[in-house]
């Protein structure tokens, strides 16, 4: 049992008991050998060698052995964002947030992988996967309420970029666990951040109140005489 | 219980036969008298005068009675998404795809309070909705997937979208149904759209793609000397 990926994996994170990692990795062997329906607390906890109380003292019901490591990574998420320094750009910071739960997968491949196959396989865990992502994306968006408190629209404008940072996230994520050897899940996680850092960070503000008074822009075609755009930027400075 | 709020607003609704309208009416109305979990299946068709398999022809479980209009409503949405004109402007199309949405809770305003105060509730139609709201979202993303294959980072540009129209609905739609009385819940969404709109009309495409090439954008403070915008434009237009 220890051969298995999840139990394997999970040996560095010396922080969790042992009996919870012999009961995941139970679990995980014996959904993959058998399907997740068919089989019963019963049968792991006679698997892992514990009584049943052992079970439900980590885990309430069986789909929670499914996602044993999302509690904790919701809770490092949530301290992360409290501890955010009253500075921090507020997209860069939940862009960050978001990275915590790709490494939590990133961490243990096979373990994501095995679980990405079994969620699609069963309706009631799809389910329950819905309601992780759904407490994750109100962790990001009630940050960015507070920070943007007091700014009109500003709780729109933090669930629109929550939800923007994690469907970017579960977009990475879907396509590494497809095909986990082809490469780097941080590095595309975050040039797929780098798109809703591009879409938000400036034009979440309205356009008219986007650019601080003491900037400029001016935009021609390449091929406009020279004097003339000469002569827009300078009406556009103020001085026309 | 003709009188009851979801069976008067239903009424206008010609294509719902008149025993699926009592259902949900006896339904809602066992729910917000008894709660939800105390009210059994054979409470509500003992109440609308019907027998069970009349309830489960209409409502595969007691949860399905709560949501009675959003299979119509993805339906629809699926239907107005593929009749979509080969030149429509995909965000636009999505940000319409949702108005449906909320026409149709702005339709029925007292049957949509009461729903969002029940679900608010009951953890298990908590995360049915979730569901819903995903089915909604997948369909959206769907839709722009195609619409931006073969662009670079199509899927991920049609996932993030999809989830920022999806969220930027359901802010909306949860302020209204907090007040219903305070507004007007199809202008808030327009607004909310906008933002959207805003966010990605342009900058989905990254800003090195997103002009064409005889296009030249030079940003610079009010107070730089003229001369050295003036050699960064022509720099910028390769004759530096």
């Amino acid at each position: 049992m220890s051969s298995s990926g999840a139990a394997a994996g999970r040996g560095d994170r010396t922080e969790q008991p042992p009996m919870r990692d012999a009961l995941i990795a139970a679990a995980f062997r014996l959904f993959t050998e058998r399907g997740y329906e068919q089989t019963t607390v019963d049968d792991i906890v006679a698997l892992a060698g514990v009584g049943r109380r052992s079970f439900f003292r980590y885990f309430p019901t069986k789909e929670d052995v499914v996602f044993p490591d999302h509690e904790r990574c919701l809770a490092d998420m949530t301290a992360f964002l409290a501890a955010s320094p009253d500075d921090a750009e507020p997209v860069t910071r939940v862009c960050d947030a978001a990275r915590l739960v790709l490494r939590m997968y990133a961490e243990n491949p096979s373990f994501s992988v095995q679980r990405y196959r079994l969620t699609k396989q069963v309706p009631g865990l799809r389910a329950y996967e819905l309601s992780v992502v759904w407490h994750y994306e109100r962790a990001l968006a009630r940050y960015l309420r507070e920070r943007f408190a007091g700014h009109p629209d500003g709780s729109l404008r933090a669930d629109v970029i929550a939800a923007a940072v994690v469907a970017a996230h579960n977009n990475t994520l879907r396509s590494w666990l497809r095909s986990p050897d082809r490469g780097d899940a941080e590095a595309a996680l975050d040039h797929a951040l780098a798109q809703v850092r591009e879409a938000f960070g400036t034009v979440a503000i309205p356009p008219s109140r986007a650019l601080p008074e003491d900037v400029v822009v001016v935009v021609s075609r390449r091929d406009a005489p020279l004097w003339r755009v000469v002569r827009e930027l300078e009406s556009a400075r103020g001085h026309g």
